[in-house]
């Protein structure tokens, strides 16, 4: 064969480079207001007219006839399945016709054929926040319009529809209305749910390809309380042979993809005594994420400079959790006389070198699971790494600061625009 | 903090290197014949005596009420739903219990609760062969038992359960017996029947951990031929923002986390007119698959030596495909003369040297899905490389060779111990 065998094509090769975050920008373009109008023609990102958007004004009410009696406080499930409240909320969506009405209904299995793009090919992706019933007697939702917008990054990485995030967030409120009075009832006050807005792709096509079919839903769920483990979180280090997330992977998006594989790692880890796996990433051993958590550091550096330390977003690796943000900007606002916040890589190795030297002052995971969790050890191949974490492993200073200011920010003690009160029908 | 804070734990830093591959072993020992027995006990690796192993001799069968249709000749889907047939055989699991008695039963939707773990975590795995229905009127598998191994490995990578592979392939045998003679008909040869066996869990829990129930199914489909796209199939490299799998990763297992996040590449590739991304891997852009399928070149070597090259197993990247397994047998058996047979790291610029010098001869993707598919083009940053791939990108000869031989013995035309016959009722 001869060289012209290798043939210059039409474009450059700049426009190879990035295949997939030109997608993704394609398809949230389609959400932008710019547009005009958001969009449910996710797959060709085209706007068709009879395409129709993600609409929580049409929803529609079916309420059970079968209303089911509230767990006691601290019960969480039965059988080890957990408990959900009455309602759900389920909106189909398909290439062709785009959204169809949202439903509130009874909540109940879903019916799936064998063949659905979500069983084989990991076409689903979740956000998870709280709505908590506060000592005013108000129910609130922490920041929900970043897990929306989340949710719609996420839905579009893992080739699910696009929607408008503000759509999404109505209908959490609208599920959160109805089951908030009861599942969380006024006479409980400093108590919590957990609601999960999930997507799938329903199209019953063995193919590997974009789903032509999808459904989103919410769910309302109750979980335990798990930001004080007795004694504090332990970490073991991820092993050299399994690895979270990887720079042009998915690590920042809430994609199923990035759980499951990761389940070994830690059912084997808890075998050995501890909680969850600390995620390093590369050679050096950059520190990433704590569990499905952020992950922060207190330390004094050489020069004496107290500071609060967490891995940077930028090259997307590790989720933009709320949590995260909420932590940082607190930090930044109100202990700005006492600690520097930083967002860059670390690794392992200074960790242990802070220790060694005295200078590790404080850790915790954050995420709304584990909210503000106090972090007393971290075990890297052989050695463990103590750190303060208060009286029991109840959090050291600046981490029950930081958690007590978002305390009062949830439940309503302080009046702050991050809670947003849900309205209630009775 | 004194330096003490530092403490060398109890064990050595060795076993925190392999956190995941041990726990793997620890897992897939379950099954070894040595243990006496297998297990269903999955989840902690101990054999107990209450706990069930997957067993395909309890089979019930419960045949349908409302058999359809058999579709025309080279229809495989309606609406772009896959037609599946009559029947499918599913078998619960739980920790506790293990395996349930497995039913065949009529193909219809899944229950599964919102809740379930597949949903979210991607708890998923699967494999993927074909029945053929011989010239000589026989119905046979291919290597089943590869598939079924396989099926093991992905299940435990996956956290999902263990199983002995020889019931797995019991149950598709038993599958194939009852809706083969219908739905791939004797005077039908030449055609094919696509088998799906997956594994959900199916634990209604939130919680990021291993499904404590789960469920495997077997079903079959149809499948469109995809071994000759008109002119050869055509492929884009991957793009700099989208790895495929890596190392530490779980590139070899068939699960769901491996599929659907590499969709959005994809997609843009087929809308620039390519049909499959090439997977390249780590900064020197090794080859690794084509699409979800295995790659091969056939070159010469700058010495005049004619080779078969294709991406080695040992650190675990790609999938070991049935059919790349059964390729390289067959050209090392059939083709030692002519041509030497390669598994090694090779790059995307080697394989541009050897096109601009002429030594380029042939490629192919291999897999079940797409067969031996010729290869007659590859994208790469704004460059295209041709390949020769016979008239109308029908496949060169080496190509042709080794597909032609493996359609026999598929087929019957060639009595070989690949091809498995299943034995069918009537």
């Amino acid at each position: 064969m001869a060289p012209s065998a290798l043939q210059q094509n039409g474009h450059s090769g700049e426009q190879d480079l990035d295949l997939t975050s030109s997608a993704v920008e394609h398809r949230l373009a389609e959400n932008e207001p710019s547009n005009g109008t958001t969009t449910g023609a996710a797959s060709n990102g085209v706007s068709q007219p009879n395409v129709h958007e993600l609409d929580a004004s049409k929803l529609t009410y079916t309420f059970t006839e079968n209303p089911r009696e509230i767990p006691a406080l601290g019960v969480t499930e039965i059988d080890g399945n957990t408990i959900c409240t009455d309602h759900m909320i389920t909106a189909k969506w398909s290439a062709k016709n785009g959204w169809a009405a949202p439903e509130l209904k009874p909540f109940g299995p879903l019916s799936l054929m064998p063949t659905a793009s979500v069983l084989h090919y990991a076409t689903e992706c979740f956000e998870g926040l709280k709505a908590y019933r506060g000592y005013d007697g108000k129910l609130r939702v922490f920041r929900p319009e970043r897990n929306c917008e989340r949710m719609l990054q996420s839905s579009v990485r893992i080739s699910l529809p696009s929607f408008a995030p503000k759509e999404l967030e109505k209908l959490i409120i609208a599920l959160l209305s109805v089951d908030g009075p009861k599942w969380l009832p006024r006479d409980r006050p400093g108590n919590f749910v957990y609601i999960r807005p999930t997507m799938i792709g329903t199209q019953s096509a063995l193919g590997v390809q974009a789903p032509a079919e999808a459904m989103l839903y919410i769910i309302v769920s109750f979980m335990k309380v798990m930001d004080k483990p007795a004694g504090g979180m332990k970490l073991h280090t991820s092993p050299d042979d399994m690895v979270r997330a990887w720079v042009g992977g998915f690590g920042y998006a809430k994609v199923g993809a990035n759980y499951g594989p990761s389940l070994l790692a830690t059912q084997e880890a808890r075998a050995r005594g501890f909680h969850q796996i600390l995620w390093l990433y590369g050679k050096n051993g950059e520190c990433t994420e704590a569990g499905a958590s952020n992950f922060f550091v207190v330390w004094k550096t050489r020069e004496g400079k107290k500071q609060l330390v967490t891995a940077p977003l930028d090259d997307r690796l590790i989720l933009a959790g709320v949590t995260r943000s909420s932590v940082l900007a607190l930090a930044k606002e109100r202990l700005a006389d006492e600690v520097e916040v930083v967002e860059r890589k670390y690794t392992i190795d200074e960790v242990m070198e802070a220790s060694a030297e005295g200078r590790l002052i404080e850790s915790f995971a954050s995420g709304t699971a584990f909210f503000v969790c106090p972090v007393s050890l971290i075990h890297h191949r052989g050695r463990d790494i103590q750190i303060p974490a208060g009286k029991s492993g109840e959090g050291a200073p600046i981490t029950l600061h930081i958690k007590n200011w978002l305390v009062d920010i949830k439940y309503g003690r302080e009046d702050h625009p991050w809670g947003l009160v849900v309205p209630e029908e009775h």
